[in-house]
């Protein structure tokens, strides 16, 4: 099974780690999928996105830290994956998680959605969260890998 | 009975189509109205969305396209409508239109809103999910008229 | 436009009551309809339940107490009905309510499910609600008419 | 990866076929589990199950019929399981499960819960509903395979 | 502030502990209420379950354990609490306690509910699924105080 | 028990005023906070936002108006808060709600937060709809004290 686990990492948290981990035991490849459209703005650059993620994979093998532009659907299809892998946190997630599981199933009936609740301990935790919380010297430990933990306080203070 | 389906159809889809064409049956009369407020900055413009309406409804006789600025409970009454229609798809939008319901009854009593459901097919539908699918080449058929997709996409490709 | 109240009125409550004023004065006809169905056991037979209903609605001209069993499809198509109307309070009815108007859309393309917001103040009201608070002695009045208080207290305690 | 899609499939509709067809997909093995804790009154004995799952899964080779009495989680291990798979329909679906992904996760680190979307045009769709529809008569085409109809209304009227 | 924090405790869990502490450690006096109402088939009788509660509570001088038959509200009156106490884990629990805290607000303005958010790690867990668990010999470990867990299988296995 | 009960405040509506009122009966110091971070654009300046809430709570002897810049949980720490307050009108509110609360009990084990459910004639009421209904000349009495309504024409209308 390929599995394609998309999204923005701006920047990785613990619970993407975890999903991360759990998902490529259940995998034969699983591509962690950056997306770049510039539309949105981001924090960390697409390098620096790329690196910590790398960083925090290189343990995991079957790993493969990628890049993309455009729609998911048309990226998991070219790179011929089996399903696309979500975390799911609350209720409010699911919500919209579903819509897209839904619209992407109508724009490419072979690839399936699969969902993997994220770990309790991480319900509270996003990336927003995270920069909220640096941006105002809050302590972030237990939230990130400690080398992140250091670019995201320099990162979001020098703002 | 005098009904009001309100909404920014920015452009309108077959999941609005579906809930204009159950409404007309039930409305002696149905006014399909255009939230024309400048604040919001919409893909296309009032005379866009109106002559997309004017089309995909031309068949209904008892449906009449408008547009409007303000508070819609302050056009519903100017009307003289009975009732605001809204089509539901999930629970998401359930609890924002929950909370406008009562603001609006509390505007106006004499005013109903009353709530159809959207067919499970339309489920994923969005004006704005086909606009980024139309962003990135995705296939919008199934999801607009045929005549509409064209427009979309010269337009979303255009930005 | 034809309309069906659908619903166990075991008793009736002031939520109740304020959709069916409501409902009354969007329909042509409304038919507010006792489920008999047998296998649900019931503190108020279909006698007092009806009575109930036909005293609290004898003000409204256009509104028809009846009772049915079997199910509620099939009987809003022998009366010919265009809508059912259904009240929602919170988001745990929404979805048990979103699946029930599928599944009737399925079984009957013509007819539709409307659904009206309850007013806020009776957002905590049920009828089981109201027999738990007069099993224990609690004070009923403002949710339910006085001449049913007494039927409940009644009823309730001598069980 | 060996799947395990757990159940009451009292009885299997189009809607649980329809994930055991896309989960048969992703799954070098899945095993479909028959639920038969006899503390829940059910219409079809283990045996009726069984066949019914047997009839609608022969074409896909990789899917083994199963029955289990006990916890889920001891199952699962029992046969080397990878993962539970679970198919969503709304939201209150949703709630439910994630709590007992986290407790199948708590009682067994090694076992992946995963989800997967029901196609929008199951959400409506349910064992209970099937047997209730059937009870008074109504038409279960599109519901259930035709061969399992029979069966279900004679069962069902006989009660 | 006199607080109330009612339950079945039907076993307490490791759950109910964790509030208990954090409410008392707000209150002057926390009344942990066992509700005794009749009609609900419990596992463990009203004094097994008081006894557990002291128990575990020892440690704490300004929890006292009780127990009461009938509404909750006035029972909270009788013994002049200033509030209620309801621990939350999920959207699920919260509908059904909102409902409850505006059904007594309305018979008593003077007595406030107060929601407390379970700790994430005790989010799957409830004494209906503990009782399950048990059932089948699963391990309780980590959700219930050990003098407890023996109680339970004790109990749980020899039905 | 000292509280703090957090919001932007703008304006403060008759909501907040239900809730700062109910909360410092339970607390025997009410810390109102005004949040001044200067990323998220305010209708009122900080001043007249703490104006508006010295002038609503002026009868309330144990309540204080202050404002803070930078995390919620450092500033409950420094002030010596017991709890947070917060009160809940949805099911939206509530999730985000909900994971402030269990990153907030992360980032500080020893202030703990309370919610309190808003009446249910507030459910409908934010600042941000008041805010919208002003803009375009609708009538906001019920919603927000008298002299705060002139204000809002005013500046809403100005801009």
């Amino acid at each position: 099974m390929r599995a394609i686990y998309p999204g923005s990492f701006d920047p990785v948290t613990n619970g993407h780690i975890d999903i991360i981990k759990r998902a490529s035991m259940l995998s034969d490849e699983l591509y962690v999928a950056v997306l770049t459209n510039s539309d949105k703005s981001q924090t960390f650059s697409v390098e620096e996105r790329l690196r910590f993620l790398e960083s925090v994979t290189n343990e995991f093998p079957n790993v493969k830290i990628v890049f993309f532009d455009g729609l998911l659907i048309d990226y998991a299809k070219k790179i011929n994956a089996d399903v696309i892998i979500r975390g799911l946190r609350a209720v409010s997630d699911y919500e919209y998680e579903l819509q897209m599981a839904i619209a992407n199933k109508k724009l490419c009936q072979e690839i399936e959605t699969l969902f993997m609740v994220s770990d309790s301990k991480w319900s509270f935790l996003s990336s927003s969260l995270v920069k909220e919380i640096a941006m105002f010297g809050g302590d972030l430990h237990g939230m990130l890998p400690d080398f992140i933990i250091n670019e995201v306080e320099a990162k979001v203070r020098r703002r």
